[in-house]
């Protein structure tokens, strides 16, 4: 592997990630996930204990697209938006097929009426598959830095 | 094109944006964009509306000149200074002479006695004139998530 | 030197600099820095004066480590923890052995019940000897905009 192009590629799909994200194509999310993926969201409490459960967890993109279809039904919720700001990214071979990755993130929600609050802090802990393009993540673990945002969260992080 | 070197173009040029507004260096900021240029402060609202004004525009570097001339003079506002941070930037080739990008950002406002806020957050939407060096904008819309801001922006964002 | 190389390297050693911090692994933090280094935060005003002292300061690695154990030792703080966001990283060869780079940065501080809030803005402004992997902090600056933060810092920023 390139190491450039692999760099590319991650800075790529984390770029994505958030863009669908904050533009509320919440249907494009799960795409952006290899089909036996992990996504957890969890405190840093919980990781550091070891714990595998989160707030949010799914082992596979049809949990993903299952979330997404849920949220779309529910819509009890009042309307909010995000607003991802990702720092620099690192990123280390791990093999000729995976890649790992870990940022630092915030996000800023923003409701309906314009109020805009800093909503979650954390680290995003990625294993990316970068055998084809576009790449795609293995495992994506979103570790927060609070434990206060459980019951508000509803739009993936 | 090479594609490094455009990408590293485009960051020294979105950093050179943020570092003069940042560091008050505001009589620096239309120089980096092209004579015949766009600069629009929007919400997202009247973006996705098509809309294509905004709580600020300007259609040439001239009319950029004269906003920073009018914010010298005016100063009835108190004073302040914005710290941004941008997100990683996503860069488009769209021919030979022009590159697309797009980027997240949030604006902190520090006011003189050192309060501190989140003021802004939003998207970069650019077109780059990539013909000579250093890059210049030919279009920068800034798209703003909450429409709230209004009647408090005089500074760039 | 290859300019992308001394990029990769310079951007490793802020995203390790953030890494230590935020992780709670400051006995790590000195070994960012070469045995006669500078480390100095400041606010904006006292920096645009000239000003040579700031809020902490360090003229030498084992400055670093003395306050470390200090801060481990003293223990008389509420228990907390940064999140730092550093935007785009501006990289500038100086000669042959040393590069200076310079970067915005946000830290978000979460207290040990969960409170989250923005607690410092500011600027990085470094130099980094760039003759041996890893590379290494000879002086990094930290320039807050905001005065209103002396009392309440204890962990490095």
């Amino acid at each position: 592997m390139n190491e450039v192009a692999v760099r590319l590629g991650v800075n790529e799909l984390i770029a994505a990630y958030v863009d669908c994200i904050d533009d509320d194509r919440l249907e494009d999310w799960p795409d952006l996930f290899v089909e036996q993926c992990r996504y957890v969201v969890t405190s840093r409490a919980s990781h550091e204990a070891g714990l595998q459960h989160g707030v949010i967890y799914a082992a596979s993109r049809g949990m993903l697209i299952d979330r997404i279809t849920a949220l779309r039904q529910a819509n009890i919720f009042e309307p909010h938006r995000y607003r991802h700001i990702v720092g620099p990214i690192s990123v280390e071979h791990v093999d000729a097929t995976v890649a790992s990755a870990h940022s630092n993130f915030i996000a800023v929600r923003v409701m309906h009426d314009g109020e805009m609050s800093l909503f979650a802090a954390g680290r995003y802990l990625d294993r990316i598959d970068v055998t084809s393009q576009p790449y795609r993540f293995i495992e994506r673990l979103v570790v927060l830095d609070s434990q206060k945002i459980d019951t508000l969260l509803v739009i993936p992080l």
